[in-house]
């Protein structure tokens, strides 16, 4: 047998640490055969746990600390303080290459520092960038969005980049062979948006090899499957991100006041009650848990922090694959001999 | 009698005129009492088409064009060679003060670069805006969401005037005294976001008087009612208008095959139709339709190019509201004394 894959699993972060934490291990456990957990936090809390969820104790190893990053903890503070917390800990696991990949749904922002302080940038990434999947209308294809708000202001160079780690993502995770590339702007037109986007659709052109360049795509196609991966500044990432949310949230519950409305509409909906759980199911956020943070030397997998034990096997999923995939020396290899001048305009 | 409220209607812009448009001054015209319609266009189809959708003869003058701006003439092209246009012509009217208000559903480059040309910009005013509502989970309560593109980029500067003007434009469609204000961000927390954004923060706690600015606001707040108006700049505001038109439809296309999957489904859809209608309704685009372009001297609304006659008189009853109540002067007004410096931290 294969020696296993080992991820670390900062047991103490999210809303429902650790028990959400410890269940999704091991619905995850379930799933992927043979990885090894190494579950960082409060001994105390988490060897029954794991005993009362019934995880193998072949299967993981428990690394005591006392320490816990807060939720509202500030990512500097966290940094310079936290050094002792179970997230920091788990990261670092990842530095020594005692494990692969790390998992955590506690502080994004404190998460996001930690890991780039820790595990550095690949050589040649100029930003690391925070990739998320998002529904789309093709079912078992979902997209890949970056960078989702790890960066507010990014110039051509962070864009490019972020296409090509976008795009060794997606083929890593969708068995995609040529996943295509779209520069998320808002006109098709190549003399629209900012300057900074059009070198970067410029700079694409020239590097056809590396990545399926598809051009300018705009809001509506972020759930319309249009391209398979969506590249964009981490402002405007984390605002339509949040807006598939809250535009989802809106209907969900227009439709719940319809719903409760009339007698017939409620005999109505327990009729088609199977079919809409299948339209629940494509659209549950659980399923696509799990953003990346794309261009570090080692994987950094961020669960959403309210996620349950299902939401959460689903992020240690993606850290799994990547890690089997060995995400990291693919994307340096994408990287290497980049060429960074813009094509000219015939 | 008073005056009557006299409107421009570019009749030959948008993919259904001039039918949709004649049809839908039609329907406005039965809404709103005293309003006078300047109809410019091909007079040959305009007349029979006034006759045969019933717009009385007391309500309506047509000044005939022979030239129409096409859906894919550059904004530029446009300006330079279309002085001859339905269009142009149409806004110059609201130049001379003839009308009020100018409606076109036609090319949005290029209405916008006319109208800006054609009217110029209120004093004080650094750059105009597109603004336009969204539905959210209040009912009769929407956001007014602005600048959905006419600036990529934006300075704090322009950020605190979108926000005066967006509240003064609330005021008089909603008749609500004191709109709320949020800006768009990436985070809630005051470090969080681009600089311009904390900036424009900070001049905005120094002009309560003007603005009851709420602090910022997140993309899943655009349909959730946080606050009444919601200012970014263009990029990220067309992102977010055009994601909420995407995640829409996906849900609405998933609703579908959910219905016709199985045959209770269907049964069950069909008793909870009425409910359902009323769901469709409130997120009817066509109720939202009509985007301002706010800054300008005069009052220049942009109907969605598809827009039937329901959504066209829809965009024509914001054109006559805000022309009643003097709009331009309104926010001309509200920018005098403005205290552009950002109120220091404590």
């Amino acid at each position: 047998m294969a020696e296993p894959i080992v991820i670390s699993i900062d047991a103490m972060g999210g809303d429902n640490a650790p028990e959400a934490v410890i269940e999704g291990v091991k619905l995850a456990s379930e799933k992927q055969e043979n990885v090894f957990f190494l579950l960082f936090g409060d001994e105390r809390q988490i060897a029954p746990l794991a005993r009362a969820k019934g995880l193998p104790e072949s299967a993981y190893k428990i690394y005591h600390t006392d320490e816990v990053i807060k939720a509202d903890e500030k990512p500097s503070a966290a940094v310079r303080y936290g050094r002792n917390s179970s997230m920091w800990k788990a990261i670092y696991a990842v530095r020594t290459g005692e494990s692969k990949a790390v998992v955590s749904a506690g502080n994004t922002g404190a998460f996001m520092a930690m890991s780039k302080i820790c595990l550095g940038t690949i050589a040649g990434v100029d930003r690391p960038a925070l990739a998320a999947m998002m529904p789309t209308l093709n079912p078992g294809r979902p997209n890949v969005m970056l960078d989702l708000g790890a960066n507010a202001e990014c110039n051509a160079t962070n864009l490019v980049e972020f296409s090509i780690m976008g795009s060794v993502f997606y083929r890593l995770l969708y068995k995609v062979k040529n996943p295509s590339v779209g520069l998320l702007n808002i006109g098709s037109e190549e003399t629209k948006g900012r300057e900074e986007i059009r070198e970067a659709a410029l700079i694409l052109k020239g590097n056809k090899n590396k990545v399926n360049y598809a051009g300018f795509v705009e809001g509506f196609d972020i759930n319309s499957g249009k391209t398979d991966v969506i590249v964009s500044d981490g402002f405007s990432g984390n605002v339509a991100l949040k807006t598939v949310e809250g535009t989802s949230r809106l209907i969900k519950n227009l439709f719940k006041e319809a719903v409760h409305s009339s007698f017939l509409a409620k005999i109505g909906f327990v009729l088609a009650l199977p079919a809409l759980l299948k339209l629940k199911k494509r659209m549950d956020p659980r399923l696509y848990n799990g953003a990346m943070f794309l261009g570090l030397n080692g994987i950094s997998v961020k669960s959403h922090g309210g996620a349950d034990a299902l939401g959460y096997s689903y992020a240690v999923g993606v850290a799994v694959d990547l890690a089997r995939h060995d995400l990291c020396e693919k994307i340096r290899v994408e990287l290497e001999d980049l060429i960074l001048t813009p094509e000219s305009v015939s």
